[in-house]
């Protein structure tokens, strides 16, 4: 269970992204229809602080209200991004300079900044500033990533604090009090150094956070150190704390993480791959660009029943494709988010009715007698 | 009232633009919604002959089932299109010969293919192959213009009337039998002169049509001359039959040419000027990419009902289109097409309640008083 202030929260939990106050080419009444039913989606701090920016965001009532969404909103720190920007990015003990993507402006994010950025935006889950480390880091470079996550960890919770007691001007237009009001989620880092990994979840247990999250993992490293560290690190999570594993990853590798005890997940890849014509089904991937379905009256999946496979054939989405139509776009994304929820609601189902293990068994024999 | 085989169409009816069997960045389940309603929308058929073409279209049960759409569907000849390449086609007595935009092979499009293929995509109103003159056409090439095109529409009519007796291999799996399924529309051309303008509208008559259509303007010519036409053209058109004004205009030409008799409509401008930041609205046109709207919290129309305006402001979408996000052209088309269709349910309404007049007066004085 995930308790927000919107309301309590089913787990395990599939966050479509909406990078910049948009889930890319869904609208919200999509997300909100049984279809979907979406319960929290997830915004980019580095990105919505640069564009519109927080002034405007706040001018609006905040990030619910600028982008019309009542539902659950989680905002990352920014800390992954800024250091995604590699050599365009300075990272020092205080915070990490760099330029901006929009307009070449030199920016400073923080701790202290990125909390309060996240006050304004009004999210509902706030996620510590943390430092990662590439996939192919070694002990020592880890060892320091750590260190810095730790202490960004420590000052990103005392500014949450402070902001949370403040009923300053933070573009929140609810009525209900600041404090208590956001969530507050601490990041393990530690690349695929397991000792690290440790050290790391010690030191935010330490702390003390709201949930939890897995952070720096799908970042290069194998598919097998990602489900070591999975493997290791959940179970010794907090029980009674939301689990979330950051920006992770195929229908598959969602399955596997909630079978070693994950109850939150985003990820790009049901909006990014839609656009790139890629469907997840029940079968595997299917690549809507192949000719071998320029005639195929078939849905993307069969055993689907979302909107998008009761209404359009393979053929029809291959030509709205190949013709450059935003329609592509929408189906494909619909189709993709619709598989990403349905098959959480199935996972959840399961597991209310203690058939996980088979459910997880079914699943995975489907997709490998596909290749997969 | 506009009879198709899938029911009465109450007119005036304005007809949605889906080129290439989409209207761009709409859902279908978007345009059946009670905030839309479209009763029929547009598929064009030199698009659609081109790519995904004929073999495919038919071999997914016809333009209907291939793109998931039950209501009526008009098709346009081509021969606007082709007409349109300028220099990269050849007009002969037989046809047009041109070369494909998708990938470059010779193509030859006569009365009697644009037929052929618009009886494969199984339209419900087809429309004949014409040829359209420039807006500052002289008398001389407009007298050629217009000869040909009714040689061609009496071909179209020759070719229509033995496909619609062949139960041949047209892609259509309805039950219904061919014969007189689909309903074919002769159109008038003549330029800005009217007295070939009358010229073509008797030899369109002559031939005898389900409806009539007049085309060749906005394309150039100046907008009194449009509206001379109209009014000049519109009441002598047969008062039996719909008339269709093919490819105006903005909200205003729609209920100007209203008044002068005109009962279809079909247009790309609120789906081409949505995917540019183009609003319509009852204040008039709003550039969405204007800084004036940065922190502006109002809907795009504080009069308009639509989905986009009840839930979004100025703000939003002005920073998705900044970001560059589909959901601002979605959003934007949304809203237009809305503004398109309610406009056009304002002025049925009025005229049923004899209050037109009065309708069109406060509609053009809401859009005066705003310098449009």
């Amino acid at each position: 269970m995930l308790s927000t202030r919107r309301g309590v929260i089913e787990t395990p939990v599939f966050m479509p992204v909406g990078t910049a106050g948009t889930v890319k080419a869904t609208r919200f009444e999509e997300l909100e229809s049984p279809d979907l039913d979406a319960k929290v989606i997830l915004g980019n701090t580095y990105h919505l602080w640069l564009r519109p920016g927080v002034e405007t965001i706040k001018a609006c009532g905040g990030l619910h209200r600028f982008i019309g969404w009542d539902r659950a909103l989680l905002t990352d720190s920014g800390g992954f991004q800024v250091w995604s920007l590699g050599d365009l990015r300075k990272i020092s003990e205080e915070g990490t300079e760099f330029r901006s993507h929009v307009d070449g402006s030199l920016r400073f994010l923080s701790p202290e900044v990125s909390m309060e950025v996240q006050a304004a935006l009004g999210s509902d889950i706030v996620m510590v500033f943390d430092e990662c480390a590439p996939g192919d880091a070694t002990h020592e470079e880890t060892e320091k990533s750590v260190g810095l996550t730790a202490r960004w960890a420590r000052r990103s919770r005392e500014a949450f604090n402070r902001l949370q007691f403040e009923v300053a001007d933070t573009g929140r237009t609810e009525a209900e009090g600041l404090s208590g009001a956001q969530a507050l989620f601490g990041i393990v880092q530690g690349a695929g150094h397991l000792n690290l990994r440790r050290d790391s979840l010690r030191q935010t247990i330490d702390i003390g956070f709201d949930g939890y999250a897995i952070g720096g993992l799908s970042v290069g490293e194998e598919k097998s150190t990602m489900f070591e560290v999975i493997g290791d690190i959940a179970p010794q999570m907090p029980k009674d704390h939301p689990r979330y594993l950051m920006g992770v990853g195929t229908p598959q590798d969602l399955v596997e993480a909630v079978a070693r005890g994950v109850d939150m997940f985003d990820c790009v890849l049901p909006t990014r791959n839609g656009r790139t014509g890629q469907a997840f089904t029940s079968q595997g991937k299917l690549n809507i660009k192949n000719a071998r379905w320029t005639q195929d009256t078939r849905p993307l999946d069969e055993s689907c029943g979302c909107l998008v496979c009761r209404r359009h054939t393979r053929a029809y989405i291959r030509h709205l494709y190949l013709a450059g139509e935003m329609l592509a776009s929408i189906l494909l994304t619909h189709h993709n988010l619709a598989f990403f929820l349905d098959t959480m609601r199935g996972v959840r189902q399961s597991i209310r009715s203690g058939n996980f293990p088979k459910f997880r068994q079914e699943f995975t024999e489907r997709l490998s007698a596909n290749g997969e």
